[in-house]
């Protein structure tokens, strides 16, 4: 999704002969594709790489946008998005945090249960807290908010990766898992209760375990998803293990939805030095699971 | 440091021929060890495996006092302390936290000045606060707190490591550092003052740094030490990369102390299937550490 002639012009800059096709609609992609990149036209923008600027921020909304729309239709089985500067769209009217609320208010779905799931090789984790100040994690997590994201996590295993009885690990919020109450109580009494409920509901979830041992490759053996309650928690582990590959899936969606987990990096843009390898995992990812409800649909 | 006959009968139970032989003080230790493993005699207990009672606790504490005090004579070179349960010991009187605490007082150095280091083969880490529930550590975190610490590292890495000028990298609190202090004030308030004073007496700091992207394999070439805000965002990344091999080091004392990174574990003593991995790297960096010092002082 974007503007043809500029994505042609990125890919002349860099010296590269890549045809680039405009399209209309998504169905015409696949007869594209053996011979050159489609791209559907929904605007256009000026290349002006590293220097982002209003044209480039509508174009990038309006192509999240349409093909958001794209996907709640059917017309496409898959919405993997770009990275994005937020303060430049919010110059121009973008009203959400992110793009992951974005898609989450279009697909009728609060953000409270637009849950991220970041999945590499090595690894899946899903920080129950994200982006939020370390101090303010202890009171925002609840045995209730704990419970339901990880229970949308063991669905979307099921649904999206084809695990049939999904395994939860559930990190602790403190050293040792608190020691019983000496180093924090909220495992005890918040996270431990959370496990409990999802037991009751015939989900294979245990712990609270503490976070330093949860993420060597025996530990890893033992489960599908880590639930962790912070964002360092989750991302630490991810980024050490998978740090080119890491997806970033939006799970509890009606669609599926994915996105490399890195930033926009305009201090490299143009340069032609950038590593596709996260943008890559995100479309392979995506493909899989669309294929996978596909065929479960079958 | 301990008991031969208990040595002697631990090797017997699992089918080793390993000969041990008594010595009454250290510098009998190099003789013996080519054909059989020197044992300095400080106390008698039986042989009970993962079933601790007050004689081992009070041998684990002689031990622990004699050891301690001929490494302070100069009489050994390094002191590697294995795992010891803490509510045994303190049964039968031991009461400091923890043997680090211990070894600190005996060396007349206050605990705040002892600094645990976590090391392996692809990182070292500093937890700047460690046995502290998460809720309790921004208001644990003082600029001066970092720095005293940071500088305390920065000088071991010399002494003890051979590093002419250490590199820090100096975690954030927050994820993205805070954002400028939309994600927390820490970073900004606490933090960067930090750096700022390593900086102006000499030494290699930069930071805050996003602590997800700073354990990669290409983000820790380009330091010799993290140094981290609690527990987990230490103890992660280093028992990701070095679960067998994490070296526990006290720096800030005037003698070498390391100890395996691991508890107990009384669940499988006595079965022959305990991994020594972390034990012999724990005597191996305290002799690497002695070597260093041995060489630096001729």
């Amino acid at each position: 999704m974007g503007n043809r002639d500029l994505i042609a012009a990125a890919a002349q800059s860099r010296g590269l002969s890549i045809p680039v096709v405009a399209i209309a609609a998504p169905d015409e992609a696949a007869a594209v594709f053996p011979h050159a990149l489609p791209v559907l036209d929904v605007g256009a923008a000026p290349y002006t790489p590293g220097s982002p600027d209003d044209a480039g921020a509508a174009l990038a909304l309006r192509a999240l946008e349409v093909a958001t729309s794209l996907v709640k239709q059917g017309a496409a089985s898959a919405l993997v998005t770009g990275p994005i500067a937020k303060s430049r769209l919010a110059r121009i009217g973008f009203n959400q945090p992110g793009q992951t609320e974005f898609v989450a208010e279009a697909c009728g779905i609060t953000p409270e249960n637009a849950v991220m799931m970041l999945a590499g090789p090595h690894l899946r984790v899903v920080p129950i807290t994200v982006h939020v100040a370390l101090h303010a994690v202890p009171g925002l997590l609840t045995a209730e908010l704990i419970r339901s994201r990880s229970a949308i996590a063991a669905a979307a295993l099921t649904r999206d990766f084809g695990v049939a009885t999904p395994r939860l690990a559930v990190a602790a919020l403190n050293p040792h898992a608190g020691e019983d109450g000496r180093m924090g109580t909220e495992d005890r009494d918040v996270i431990v209760p959370a496990i409990a409920a999802l037991q009751a509901a015939g989900i294979d979830a245990r712990g609270p375990l503490p976070a330093d041992t949860m993420f060597h490759a025996e530990a890893r053996a033992t489960y599908d998803a880590a639930i962790c309650m912070y964002h360092d928690q989750a991302l630490i582990p991810i980024k050490v293990l998978d740090f080119d590959e890491g997806v970033n899936l939006t799970l509890g969606l009606p669609i599926i939805r994915t996105s490399p987990d890195h930033g926009t990096a305009f201090g490299i843009a143009g340069q032609n030095v950038a590593r596709p390898g996260a943008t890559i995992a995100a479309i392979r990812m995506a493909g899989e699971c669309a294929a996978r409800r596909a065929a479960n649909a079958a």
